[in-house]
């Protein structure tokens, strides 16, 4: 039998130009593609050859069982074909990635990494600002607020690292989250929400964790969206004034 | 006077087609480049009409000092011409992007952000990993052993959330971070090292915690590097055996 294998690939977190020279030339080589509904869709256009595969895994919609989708990778690829399996941001943050490299290492099929850039880093080139603003902190968190048991992470012991939190597919919880949050940080602590970061679609909150949740629902932001707390979101809420004043849209906090 | 703007861009890990497209596009328009030396050198080949300036930030090497780069920004941006700034990996991690952006912003001067594949991520793609195994843990904290004021981060804080830990700018206190992190987890916490990531040098490290500041001086790995630790690390363990079996290089704790 031929060797097929299967490549999880980071898909960026909109714009296709967000995608990695390693990512177009893997995709122009596909045999088969199977793309998660957090990717871009145009995405296809990069990968002429495949065939192509949508399996969505969005929280709370309908969704391809995670089963059948490692299923999948493992048919195309025991065919001796490269599978090419496209996740929304980078493939190793959240979306399951462990899961499906566990599952393919078992049934002897090579895996092949490529790299790309998750949505919280885009999120923070639209408020334009670092991660990690040494001024106000040592560190960031990516934290999913989506979990596995439905029970919640430890919002306090997060919030006592002084860390810059990043919270992933919190935006139906969001008013709980800033609640707990709100137990260890104080409410003027800065905050931000980015929907659909790194795409055209781009709309962003600047605001208070104390604000967090009623201005979210005021601007009406949802899913997808990175939400942001911590002392090193304060230097958006400048460049937010600053657009502003030059005509740009960004949604801010009176 | 003609507009110039300054474009912080991520250069990535290693590999040049780590880059993204719009990285790719951004550089062969730029006027001026300027490489940190964490970039990859080549990086001046997708640039053919740049006048490229070398500039080093490595803790603990010689480097031009911050404020000698930010007017170097400001004064070829206001001949109108397009600064690029090439960073190692993303641009918004660590890295002092946010004086950078605060400077220019105060001096007036456009600032685009351009994303890119933080060391991290390649880190864990080296080791066949996700940063994020959802049996294992709800997220990762990106965190610098080297601070403004030389003080160590909260360690205890960090350890107590159970995220995946990423620390950069470690090795050179590797052996005191590890005892730190060993007075909250347990020494047999899985852990890795990963220097180089996603270039051609890279070298890669599974063992524990108890085991860690041993085992990486055994393996002569030194800076630039990925520590991690956490229960998530362990994945990568398995994935070591194999590869050995396949006969890929991988330092693994006896």
């Amino acid at each position: 039998m031929t060797s097929g294998k299967v490549t999880l690939l980071s898909a960026g977190p909109g714009d296709l130009d967000l995608l990695t020279i390693r990512a177009a030339k893997t995709l122009a080589a596909a045999d088969v593609l199977l793309v998660d509904d957090l990717a871009n869709a145009d995405i296809v256009t990069l990968a002429p050859q495949a065939r192509v595969i949508r399996v969505g895994k969005r929280g709370g919609c309908k969704s391809t069982p995670q089963a059948f989708i490692q299923r999948l990778m493992l048919r195309y690829a025991r065919k001796g074909l490269h599978v090419v399996r496209a996740k929304g941001g980078d493939a190793l943050l959240f979306g399951r990635a462990g899961e499906e490299i566990a599952a393919l290492r078992d049934a002897g099929i090579t895996v092949d990494i490529v790299n790309g850039v998750s949505s919280g880093f885009a999120a923070a080139a639209g408020l334009g600002i670092s991660l990690t603003h040494r001024d106000h902190c040592q560190g960031v968190t990516f934290v999913t607020a989506h979990m596995q048991d439905h029970s919640e992470p430890d919002w306090r012991a997060l919030a006592a690292t002084g860390m810059t939190l990043a919270i992933y597919m919190g935006m139906s919880r969001i008013a709980g989250i800033a609640q707990s949050l709100l137990d260890a940080l104080p409410a003027t602590t800065p905050a931000a929400v980015v929907q659909h970061a790194g795409s055209s679609k781009e709309k962003r909150l600047v605001t208070t964790l104390g604000r967090l949740a009623d201005d979210a629902a005021a601007a009406r932001l949802g899913s997808p969206a990175v939400i942001f707390v911590g002392a090193a979101i304060g230097e958006a809420a400048e460049f937010s004034a600053q657009r502003e004043r030059q005509g740009h849209g960004m949604a801010h906090a009176a």
